[in-house]
């Protein structure tokens, strides 16, 4: 499903700030008048919006971690199928908050060891991996403080406390290690300006390689 | 997951009389004294129902057949943990009204070739197959004729025509031959007393020989 199009995703901790850094970027490439798509997960069509509220909503203990993942995973191939690869065979550029790489982590990580049916499932159903991957790192506690000043009504994800931030951001530093030619690891730590000036120069690089 | 109760499903194609067979043979165990559930698919707990509800109501195409046997595969394990294994645990017969050989029929025959990916979902997010099946097997005219006859609101299934049920009753029976030794097919054009008789004895005979 690769296509002309370049598919750069967002991952981090919560709080880390990666879904205003999704914002920034895709407002500066459209500036310099690229063809840009922003979307998030889990969700980002219709089809997928609408299981993202059946497994957001109600009792978080009402699926099992391996319904759950099922259920993730059909939304990512509806979103994938409906808005991501046709976006790229048209040659835009898609940025997405959060991709498989959140359920091999928040799934694979946070519920038992499921990360092997994780990938099994991933590679059976889904396939494709971003081109590029800005993880935006920092010291949990910085995220979890700036999570916690925006508490939702989706708090799924927020809910996990510093132990399991701790073990996340160490599962995604592993991670950007394991899929090192997609990975970009950018200092979140930094203000705000500054993180948005890495993620443009990392950005920058890549097209001008294309 | 296999337990010491007895886990029989119905199959068959639509109008074939799976469900009112599937009814009396539950109540015909309960009057023997046996401890039996009686449940159907796609459903049949809470969450799955909530996900059968997402795929069958709405516009019939709004699902790839990739989403769509993600989504029955999530309703099915489900299912299983929450209603059918617990069940079977406790020693209850739990008698289902169709599985997993519905997906192997509808989604693998009807919508592009899928067998072997509904296949491969199946063995790693599912694994457990019934330890008898009974096939309700007739005329696709005979079924067709009874299915149009009681149309309601979930159509997706009858809308598939002659032509789909002559292709589906001979991938059932070819179903029935390649698990030759949970499957036995009943001829469904007899009777509803008849087929009731014929059930009966197949169990009968299962239950005595365990």
């Amino acid at each position: 499903m690769t296509g002309p199009g370049l598919f750069i995703t967002f991952e981090g901790i919560d709080g880390s700030g990666k879904s205003t850094q999704a914002r920034l970027l895709a407002a500066h490439l459209q500036d310099e008048g690229h063809d840009v798509i922003l979307t998030r997960e889990p969700g980002g069509s219709p089809g997928a919006e609408e299981i993202r509220s059946l497994v957001l909503e109600g009792d978080p203990d009402r699926w099992s971690a391996e319904t759950e993942i099922l259920l993730f995973t059909a939304a990512r191939r509806d979103h994938l199928e409906r808005l991501i690869a046709p976006a790229l065979a048209r040659g835009q550029i898609v940025i997405c908050d959060r991709f498989a790489d959140s359920t091999r982590m928040y799934q694979g990580l946070s519920r038992g060891d499921l990360r092997g049916l994780v990938d099994q499932l991933h590679d059976l159903m889904i396939g494709r991996e971003p081109d590029m991957t800005l993880l935006i790192d920092m010291e949990p506690d910085v995220g979890l403080g700036r999570a916690l000043s925006r508490r939702g009504t989706e708090e799924r994800f927020e809910e996990f406390g510093e132990e399991m931030q701790v073990r996340m951001r160490a599962g995604f530093l592993e991670l950007a290690r394991e899929f090192a030619d997609r990975f970009h690891i950018i200092d979140g730590a930094q203000g705000i300006d500054t993180v948005a000036a890495d993620v443009r120069d990392v950005v920058a690089r890549a097209l001008a390689a294309r």
